[in-house]
This record gives structure tokens, C-alpha cells and sequence, in this order.
């Protein structure tokens, strides 16, 4: 089974059907004649199925959640828990990891497995645990307190399974702009010591205080981190007052600095990352074009016979891949498929045909059949009335959507009327009743089911609007019918699922700055109930934060003593940075060492500096891929075959009102044309076309690439393919293409 | 004279030439043949050149400083002047407008002057003005006091010069991104009044308290504000702790609401803002490649004669051309030309040749006399002695260079350790004394002239080195040796006159939102010295801002009572946002109206939102250019043409240590090859090559635009020219090149 979801996994969606494809096409090809270049067997299928299955996906990501949850058990912990419980749990956490490399190992040849770093990564990691645990265990038997270190390792195993895909690729496009983003940098903190440098020399022996009384600007290391913090602006009128209060003219050297450091080296940070992020995306995908064509050009050759003068892939031998590589398909599917790849109904299915089948698996096919209301078949006399065909004609009507979308808006208003007047009160329980009536229509309108279905967004919304709060997002949806605003907002849903490959990437970020905290800080800062009086609470029971800001600030809860409270603490970072950063970095600075800053500036540089601007990158591709959409179709050939056949069915299309008629239209269609029994069987079948509006930057990208590999193309050799790199991209027209 | 500056003026740089060289081609034709559109004569070209004239632009911007400074003098004044001298004054600056205008006219086609708004915008605004003027003094008279509203005008004058041209295409990308960034703008205050409706539901009624008492979020009006100030951070966690202590998940409602409403919708605003941008920047130079090359063949066809099967231009002809277009050039220079243009000797330019004069009018050229340094003529011996040859070849050898920037180094750390120590201050007098020497040698080596050109930055640098503190300014030159950081540096350097385009916008914004400030707000918050002890001082002489945070905060001095503290404000709200902008808009609107709120917050949109969104696209894209400048080489055919024939010299090449050798060997070469005298007169003269580090985004645009029209294109007619939209462009590959 050659390269199977191994090191060149690198991309989402259609990776896995040329994968399984060319498996398959080896199997069958080796039922025949045993000329295959390693072992594969029908067995070998079942234990990649097994290992895809959902079963042993879900356990391994259980372990992976026990195995990051122990962080709230452990020593400082927030439910605590003895040592000996803990570590049997991350043995076995650790067992299931081993037991899941070693299936995977069954399933990759010796070769590809052993080239795979993340294998690797995984293997050290465990064994890197297992001496950790033993020492730890060890010392903790003779009462020696030591240090869990390998607890900041725990992240590896949630990002280098191979499930984990998308938050792998969001760590290369991180690790990818380090190099260029280390210049800027360089630049950046060389800028930083020029202006401390300077500082020194302007406020140095001016002998100025600051507010609290301390020297002003007296130390160079001082210097550089309160620049450092003002490019943040935290302490952005504080710093400069001592210097402003001397002198008026010192305020510029703080403004020059702000606008260099702040604005335009800011800028310049997501300028190289958006660079490299685009560059890297663009080569990764295309990469994966080459890629797949490669493994079905493989997959061809393995299954071709000669015909005449071409060779071509036979309808029998076609039908028994189709089966190996998706068993649950049903029948009426499956000739879907074939009429599609074998238009001209020749028996054979020829090499262009044969190359597109991993996108062809990959194209969702709905059943629509024209079911009865259950109305209608419990009583068809009353539910065909011309009463009740009005009363349906009204609520598939355009103007009883409207009608609801003003009753939204006009609810919207009395929300934010004073809710304490009676009229208002009453006006909400009309709202109310005037909602469960549009669902009670609906309902009698539409077949119950399809009101459920999954995709109708707005009707689910619907009944959870009865939950209060929820109901003001249906005025999105008078948002989103007026047209100039529906590209602003598909791009923001589209972005939607990638947020949480960003969430993924934040966690293991905080999950490794926990752990360091929590071997630094835990203890050093107490927070005490309000009520109690201790002297101590004032000080965050650390007598050394005696006069800080910090125990000013009542910061005190601002602390590393479990994980739950680091992550609040970082999450503060993050969202309102400036305000926390100087006091809690000085604070903890106080109540450790003053190296402690250098892990709230290491936080800084990772967070805002790499994540945020990566964060933005993604934004910023996503709208400008959205602008151009709106100009350009882009259509696969296999779509637009699709359409060609009458087989396919927009996404746009199954929305409520409009999908009945359309497919009553259709079915006739097909029955006037030619009423044979294998016709008959894909009656209600079509294959759903993905919404043009719902398109990600990656699945664009990968059509463009796709268009660009001609058909006659034989791909290019394996080795060729994984080393392509950025540079070697769009030799065409460069100027134009990158720049402008 | 055909549309000389008028409204298509839409860049810089090689703008004029291509005007001046079509009106010099009619005058040149109308004195033979009077066969011209519209009146041309040589006193027509002589108002050009007095338009044009360094003198009376210096006037205009004269006028228009005083007409902007008389803010400083009128009520509320820094200083205060009686109304009859400030308007005397401002009916003066009018006058002058006036006549530049009237000037304008007589140089300008009728209709041509008539269609440009710019001219329109200005005399509307001195019309306006002097209504308000005499309004506002008859008013006076009677001891009636009203509103100067004209002079939230006055920036018009500045806008709308045509020298201005930098500061208006700044505010034409303000006003294209417009329409697109209101879509946005209105989805996001969509998204902040959701939130707000969805905090009123959450919040309003479990009777929460602020932590100075107030009601907590129950009037949506001020929820709206509050969430929009959050946008900004500004109240990042105050704004939540009462939800917050009230139950700890609704922190969460806070951390998605900056989420979408901080991250994403400010990241989208730039991506608005960026997408337009680019568009539009790209539209304008193209708009100005085509129209160049319009006006171009214009003036061909003005002067062409037949010879043989093609049109020409005789040499006679050019001569004439060349001096009507720049008097002033040398007849070396003029041969320089000619020797460029006609490279066959033949007599006459062809028509490819003529379409280049206006890129080769705007090539620099420069004289390059291999002069003997001073020393050497006073006395050679000792200057030709082989101890000072060997010092002369020292200086200029590369280790030289090397030496001092180690000291540099070292120096910098010496001021970072304490100063207070005595070996150090010892050491500081070494470095000076090491510093005068370099120079001291440097000018004993080279040509002192030489030595203070102006392009020679860092020996410049050196002098002002004596000064303290620019010293550590000369650590840069270590940073630009290194081959890495040379494109961020230079690119952050070619930025550089941008910034004060940026400048003047901001300047503009300021003084318009400056002055309406100073009307609304002045004298409601005074500031007291703090060594004052009346009771108003506390409350900033005014009552309403009793208990205040305002007060409390010691923001008094923050106030519109003068131009001076108008634009500190401003300054301070753009720089340090966040944390004077809800202090100060609170404070504001207790001592007027709560609708003062929106002041603020209009600030905020036009700086934050619009400004500061152009200021990123523009770095963004410069360094995207730079970024694939460091691949590609775009040399426009002049300036092969010019290395080809061996009298260009590139710009790095003007380096002090290279030059004179590089000159030596290319003037042997020309010696060597034939001495006529024609070519004695080229001796030492060269063009400049501009170098290619050093190249803006425009100038690259309008080489890859200008590349793109063929050389047999006769052009496209010019009202399809100015009718040029942004969506026509790049037709060939759209899909790659917008979205990839």
C-alpha cells in the first residue's frame, strides 16, 4: 500500500480517495497475477479500513484527551490526584499511542514509515516520557521534589496523528515563515536597542523619576523592555510622562518610535507572513495536484488493457474497484458513477475518465425522491383542499419570508425598547406566538424531514430562537438575502471550520506555556477570597509584591497555580494583551527572577507577532479569493460533465421553496427522454455540486492547479513532486503575478 | 497647450515631460505652419514655465501655511490676534489662490480647466469663505458671535494645488475604498448591535452594578458604545467584570465578541482596504502608462517628415524640441542625448526613439571630471609620496570600512554599560577622537566635494556623528552590509517620502476634525496648574465632571482650547488609542451632550478603520514588490539602450569607494576607441541609472504597464484612457492573478 495517508499528507478533502484507489487497483491486479512492488492483500485493505475506521479514530483521540486533561490532576493541580494514578493513566495513554504507531506501521510500507518525521516524533516522545516518569517516580519515592518536563511534550501526540491534519499544516505554515519572519525580527529588536540606546543617552542623566519614584530610564535592559512593552502601547502615556513632563519635545522621539516600531514594523511582520503563507499554500496544494495525478496515473496503468488503439480500464474490472474501495455503495450509485465515466456507454472506461474517478468518489450523491407529506397520507382529501393549497402556496410564496424577515426586525427594535414596560413585554409574547405559527406553516408545508434536515440552517435556527437570546440571530439572515453583503458573509461562514484548526494551534500553544508556567510561578502568587482579611491578601501572600502595581491591580487571580488558571491568564494575553502584559510580567518578575519577562515577551512573540499574523494572512487570502470569485467561474471538468449529463443538482438549488418544483421538472425530464429499467434506478439521484459560494481558498487553489496539469500529462516522478518548492512556482509572467 | 497638469495628473515623476515635450512640439509646428488645435505661442510656454516656476510655487505653499496657521491666531488662539488682522490676512491668502487660479487658466485649454473639479473645489471654497467671512464679521460688529464654519475648509486649498499631487491620490484611495469598506462597516455595526441586543437580553435585568455604581448594561444605546469601544480594547476588562463576577461563563460571550468583532472584522477591513488599493493603484498607473504614451505620439505626429518608407523626426527638428522643452541643458548633454536617441548617426530619430524622449528627459545625468584633489594641486609631491599613496590606498580598502564598523559595535555597547563610570567617559573621548580621524583621512583620500555630496549619506552621517546621539544611528550601516536585512531596510527606506504623503493626509484629517473640535468643545475643560489649589482645578474648571473618571484620571490638559492642544489630542488618540479614548469621550460628552460620543468615534473610523488601514496596504505592498523585485529584473528598453552603448552608470556604482577607479577605465575605454571631438565633449559624462534596490511600487508598476504596450500601438484614444476602469485589467489569467 504505497504512501498512505503518509508524510505527504498535506492537504485536506480528496487525499484519500487516489490513495485508496491505488490500493486498490494493486489488490485487484494482484488476485491476477502476483506482480505487485510489496505485499497488499485483501487483508491489508481490511486493516487500513480498520484504521480509518471511526471507531479507533475516537479512541485515539480519547487517549489524547486523557493524556492532556492529566495536567488538571498533577501536582499543581486543580483536582489533585496521587502521582501513582496519574502515571498508570499516562502509561496507558502512552500504550494506546504505541499500539495506534504500530498499526499504522502495518499498514506503510517499512520504507515510507521510517521517512516520516512525525512517526518519529511520536516514537521520541514516548520514549522521551517513560524516562521522565521513571526519574520523577524515582525521586518522588525518596521525597526529592523534581520537575514533570515532559508534560510540556504532550501537545506532539495531538498534532503528529495523522488526524490531526489541519492543525499540522497550520504549525508548517508557522514553522515555514520563521526564517524570513527571524530578519524582520533581528531588525526589529535591533531597531528597539537603537531607540534604548538612545533613550539612555537623552533621559539617562537627567536624573528623572517616574510616577512610583524609581529612576527613569537609567538602565539599558530597562530601557528595552519598557520599548519592547510600548510597541504593544500598554504603557503607552505612562512611559513617556517623566520625559514629557521635562520637556514638550521629548514626545516626539516616543511618537517616532511608536510609528516605526509599532506601525510599520508591525506591518512588516505580516507582510513577510502573508508572503510566505500564500507562497507556501499555493506550493503546498499544488504539490497535492501532482500528487494525486500521480497515484491515479499509477492506479491506470496497474488496471489498463489494450482496446483498439488505446488502452483503457474495462467495465467489469472498473466495477470491482469501485466495490473494493467503497463496499457501501449502493447499486443505483454506483451506475451514476459509471454512466458518468463511461459516457458513451462503450463498456470501457477511458484514461481521462479513469483519472478523474478520486474526484468522482468524492462528489456527494443526494436521493431525491418526491415523498408525500405524511399529511397527505394520513388525510389526502383535507391536505389537497383548495384551503390548504392556498394556505401552502402562501408559505412557499417569496413575500411570507419577507413578512417574517420585517417581524424580526421590528422584534429587534422592542428588544432594545426599555423592557420594563408592560406593552413591551406583552409585544414579546406576540413574537413569540407569531413564531411558533410561521414553524407550525412551515411544518405543514414542507415534508417534516426535509425541515430537519441538517443543511437547513435557518429552519433549525428557527426552533432554537424559542431559546431567547438566540432568536436575534435570524436577523443575520435579512442580512444575507440583500446581495451586496452575501459575499462578506459567506466568506466569514466559509472561514468558520479553519477557526478551529486556529483554536487547535492557540491550544497547544497555551498548553506548552501552561506547563512552563506552572513549573515557574505556581505558588509565587495567592489569591485570597475578598472577605478574607488577612495581611497577607493585600500581597498576593508574596511579601515581595509589597507597593507593586500588581497587588494594586488586585491581580492576585492573575496566576499559574492550575492549569485552568494559566490558561485564563493567557487568554487575557492574547485578547486584552496591553492592559495585563507590564503589570503581570513586572509582578511576576518581582515575586521570581526578572528573567521571568522573557516568558511574557516570548508569549508576545509567538502569539501576536506569529499566530495573529498568520490568523490575518488566512483572512486576508480568504477575501481576496472571495473577490475574484465573484468575477471568475471556476468549474472542474468532472462538474461541468456533470452538468452536461443532467445528473447534478447546485447545492444552491436544494433550498426549500425551490427544490420540489426542480426536481418534479427533472424527473419528467428523465422519464419522457427513455424510461429503461437502469434509468429508472437513478431516478432521484443526482449528484450534489458544491455552492460556488462555499468555496475555500484551498479548494480553488487545487482546482487551478488541477487545470493547470494538461491531461496528456503523465505527472511528473514522486521524488520531483515532494520536492517541489515555492520558488520554482509560476515562471509565466512573475512580475505581474506577484507583485501587482 | 493640451491638459498641462490638469485633471489626469494621477503620479509623479515622469509626469511633466511628456506634457511639456507636446506642447514645445505644436509651438515648434506652429511657427511654420499654423495649424493648431488651440493657441499656442512662446509666451504661452514662458506662463508655463512661470506657472511652474520654483518661485511661485514656493509663494502658493506660502500662502496656504499662512491660511492653515491663522487657526493659531483666531479665536480660540494660542495667540490671540484681533479679528480685523487675521481676516485681513486670510482675504490675503485668497487673493492669492485667486490669481494662482486665474494663472492656471491661461495655461490650461478652457475646457480642460472648466472639467477639472480641483479648480471648481477652490473657487466654491473662496467664495464660501468670504460669505462666512462677512457674515461672521457683521455679526461681530454687533457684538453677535457665530460660528467660523469656513475654516474646516481651509485644508481644501492644500488638497487641491495641483503640487499636492501626492496628498490627493492618498485621499483618492481614501474616498475608492469608500464604497467597499461601507458594506463592511455597515455588517459590522450589525454584528456590534447583535451583540448589544444579545448583552441587553443577557445582562440587563439581574440588576448589575459597574464598579462605580452605574447600572450595568441596560440601555442598549450605551451597551452599543461600550461594545464599540471594545472593538478597540480600549475597556477590555473593566467592560466585563461586573458579567464576569457575576458567573464566570460569560467571559465567554466577551472573548467571541472580540473574536469576531477585533480580529476578524478589523482583518477583513484590511482586506478591503488592501484589495481596493491595489486595484486602484494598479488602474491609476496604467491610466498614466497609456496616457503618456498618447501624448507621446501626439507630439510624433506633430513633427514627423517622411524619410524613406517611414516617419521621422529630423535632427534639426529635435535639436530645436529639446531646447524649447529644457533650455537650460548643455550641449554635451544635449549630444548625449541625441547620440542615444539617433544611434545610427543617421539624422534623424525614428519614431521608437521619439516615444522615449520623455523617460530620457527624466534620466539624470551626471558629470564625472576625474578632478585632482585639492592637496594634490598644492602640493603634489608630498601627496604622490609613496607613504601617502599607501595611506590613500588603505582608506579605501574595504578592511578600512570594516575596522570602523567594528568600532561602531563596540562604541554602542560602551554607552548601553553605566556611564557614571570613569573608564568609560574615557572611552567616550577615545571613540570621538577615533571618529575625527576616519573623517580626517577620509578627506585627506577623497575629493572633499566628493565627500560632501548629497548622496553620500553616511559620510554626512559621520559629520553629524560629533552630535551625541545620531552616533548610534551609524550602527544601521553595519545592518545594510549584510545581505539579508538589505531588502527590509532598503524597502523600509524607499517608504520613507511615502510616510510624508501619510503625513499630509493626516494632517488634513487632523486640522478639519481640529477645528470642529475647538468649536464644539472649547472651554469646557480647563486646565489649572497643579501647583493651583482652587476647587475647579480637581474637576478641570468644570463642575460636570465631578467624581469623573475624566477628573480622576487628570486629563484636563487633554483639551480642544487651542490648535496646539487640538492636535496633541489627536495625536495622542491615534498613537495611544485605547487609552484616552473613553476617558476622553466620556469626559466630553458629561460637559456637552452625550452626542459629543460620536465625535470620537467618527475619529476612530476615519484614523483607525480607513487611514491606518491604507498606511498597512501600502507597506504591504511595498514589500511585496521588494519581495519579488529580489527574483525578477524589469529594466525598461532605455536603459538597456544605455548600458548598451556604454554611457550609463549605475547608481550603486557611485559609491565613494568604487567611483573613481569605474570612472578611470571607462574614460580610457572612450579615449582609446576614437577621440573625435564630438565625443571629447561626452568626456565624464554619464547617465545615472537609477539603482534597482531603490525603486518604488509606482515606478515598477508603470515599467511592467509600459512594457505591455506594444511599441506599434498607436495608442488607445483618450477619453477611453480616462474612462479606464480598475475591473478591465489583467484579462489574461484572472483566476491566477487576483486570487493566487
Amino acid at each position: 500500500l504505497a504512501g498512505c495517508g503518509g508524510t505527504h499528507s498535506v492537504a485536506p478533502g480528496t487525499q484519500e480517495a487516489e490513495d485508496l484507489l491505488l490500493a486498490a487497483a494493486y489488490v485487484l491486479d494482484a488476485q491476477y497475477n502476483r506482480n505487485v512492488p510489496f505485499e497488499t492483500s485483501p487483508q491489508a485493505i481490511r486493516l487500513y479500513y480498520f484504521y480509518n475506521h471511526w471507531t479507533t479514530q475516537v479512541a485515539t483521540y480519547f487517549f489524547i484527551c486523557v493524556d492532556l486533561a492529566l495536567a488538571l490532576f498533577e501536582e499543581p493541580a486543580l483536582f489533585p490526584l496521587p502521582f501513582l494514578a496519574t502515571s498508570i493513566a499516562e502509561i496507558l495513554c502512552l500504550t494506546a499511542f504505541f499500539g495506534r504507531l504500530i498499526h499504522f506501521a502495518k499498514i506503510t510500507p517499512q520504507m515510507v514509515f521510517w521517512k516520516d518525521t512525525k512517526n518519529i516524533c511520536i516514537m521520541v516522545t514516548i520514549v522521551l516520557t517513560l524516562i521522565d516518569l521513571i526519574i520523577y517516580g524515582s525521586l518522588e519515592s525518596i521525597n526529592v521534589r523534581s520537575i514533570r518536563w515532559s508534560r510540556a511534550l504532550r501537545p506532539v501526540f495531538l498534532i503528529n496523528f495523522p488526524e490531526s491534519r489541519q492543525i499540522r499544516r497550520a504549525f508548517r505554515s508557522l514553522r515555514n515563515t520563521l526564517p524570513d519572519i527571524l530578519y524582520v525580527f533581528l531588525l526589529f529588536m535591533f531597531s528597539v536597542l537603537m531607540f534604548s540606546l538612545m533613550a539612555l543617552k537623552l533621559f539617562g542623566d537627567r536624573g528623572l523619576k517616574t510616577a512610583e519614584g524609581s529612576p527613569y530610564f537609567e538602565n539599558i535592559l530597562e530601557i528595552a523592555f519598557e520599548l519592547y512593552v510600548l510597541v504593544t502601547t500598554a504603557n503607552s502615556p505612562d512611559v513617556m510622562m517623566p520625559a514629557y513632563d521635562f520637556n514638550w519635545w521629548y514626545s516626539l522621539y516616543f511618537i517616532i518610535y511608536i510609528i516605526i516600531n509599532t506601525y510599520i514594523f508591525m506591518s512588516v511582520f505580516l507582510a513577510v507572513v502573508y508572503n510566505n503563507y500564500r507562497k507556501h499554500l499555493k506550493n503546498e496544494i499544488r504539490k497535492l495536484a501532482y500528487l494525486k495525478r500521480h497515484k491515479m496515473i499509477a492506479a491506470f496503468n496497474v488496471l489498463k488493457v489494450k482496446v483498439g488503439a488505446d488502452f483503457v480500464v474495462e467495465e467489469a474490472q472498473w466495477r470491482r474497484l469501485a466495490q473494493v474501495v467503497a463496499p457501501d455503495m449502493s447499486s443505483a450509485h454506483l451506475e451514476l458513477l459509471l454512466r458518468i465515466s463511461d459516457e458513451g456507454q462503450k463498456g470501457h472506461v477511458d484514461k481521462m475518465n479513469f483519472l478523474r474517478l478520486a474526484d468522482l468518489l468524492n462528489i456527494h450523491v443526494v436521493t431525491i425522491s418526491i415523498k408525500r407529506h405524511p399529511l397527505e397520507a394520513w388525510m389526502p382529501r383535507v391536505y389537497q383542499s383548495s384551503a390548504s393549497l392556498l394556505v401552502q402556496k402562501m408559505v412557499r410564496h417569496r413575500i411570507f419570508v419577507w413578512v417574517f424577515d420585517v417581524i424580526i426586525l421590528i422584534n429587534a427594535i422592542f428588544i432594545a425598547l426599555d423592557e420594563k414596560n408592560s406593552l413591551i413585554s406583552y409585544a414579546e409574547w406576540l413574537f413569540l406566538s407569531l413564531y411558533i405559527i410561521e414553524i407550525l406553516l412551515k411544518l405543514y408545508t414542507y415534508d417534516p424531514k426535509a425541515y430537519f434536515e441538517r443543511k437547513q440552517f435557518w429552519n433549525c435556527q428557527q426552533i432554537l430562537d424559542i431559546v431567547l437570546i438566540l432568536r436575534i440571530l435570524r436577523l443575520l439572515r435579512v442580512i444575507v438575502s440583500i446581495q451586496r453583503f452575501r459575499v462578506i458573509v459567506t466568506t466569514l461562514i466559509n472561514i468558520g471550520p479553519a477557526m478551529l484548526t486556529f483554536g487547535g494551534l492557540v491550544f497547544v500553544v497555551y498548553y506548552v506555556f501552561a506547563i512552563i508556567g506552572m513549573e515557574v510561578f505556581h505558588g509565587k502568587v495567592q489569591f485570597f477570597d475578598p472577605n478574607f482579611t488577612a495581611p497577607d491578601a493585600l500581597v498576593c501572600g508574596n511579601p515581595a509584591l509589597q507597593g507593586s502595581a500588581f497587588a494594586r491591580g488586585r491581580y492576585c487571580k492573575n496566576n499559574f497555580n492550575d492549569l485552568a488558571s494559566a490558561f485564563t491568564v493567557l487568554t487575557e494575553l492574547t485578547v486584552a494583551w496591553f492592559l495585563n502584559f507590564l503589570l503581570l510580567a513586572n509582578g511576576f518578575a518581582l515575586v521570581t527572577h526578572q528573567a521571568a519577562k522573557l516568558y511574557f515577551i516570548l508569549f508576545h512573540i509567538v502569539v501576536v507577532i506569529l499566530i495573529v499574523n498568520i490568523f490575518i494572512a488566512f483572512v486576508l487570502e480568504a477575501f481576496f479569493v472571495a473577490y475574484s470569485l465573484e468575477k471568475s467561474e471556476v468549474e472542474t471538468a468532472i462538474e461541468k460533465k456533470i452538468q452536461e449529463l443532467g445528473v447534478g443538482i447546485q447545492e444552491e438549488e436544494l433550498q426549500d421553496g425551490k427544490l420540489t418544483d426542480h426536481v418534479d421538472t427533472k424527473d419528467r425530464g428523465l422519464h419522457g427522454d427513455d424510461g429503461d429499467n437502469k434509468r429508472k434506478a437513478l431516478k432521484g439521484l443526482y449528484c450534489r455540486i458544491a455552492s460556488k459560494k462555499y468555496r475555500t481558498v484551498d479548494a480553488l487553489l487545487q482546482r487551478m492547479f488541477e487545470s493547470e496539469i494538461a491531461p496528456e500529462n503523465e505527472g511528473s516522478a514522486l521524488d520531483e513532486i515532494l520536492n517541489f518548492s515555492p520558488s520554482d512556482m509560476c515562471p509565466k509572467n512573475p512580475n505581474f503575478e506577484n507583485s501587482a
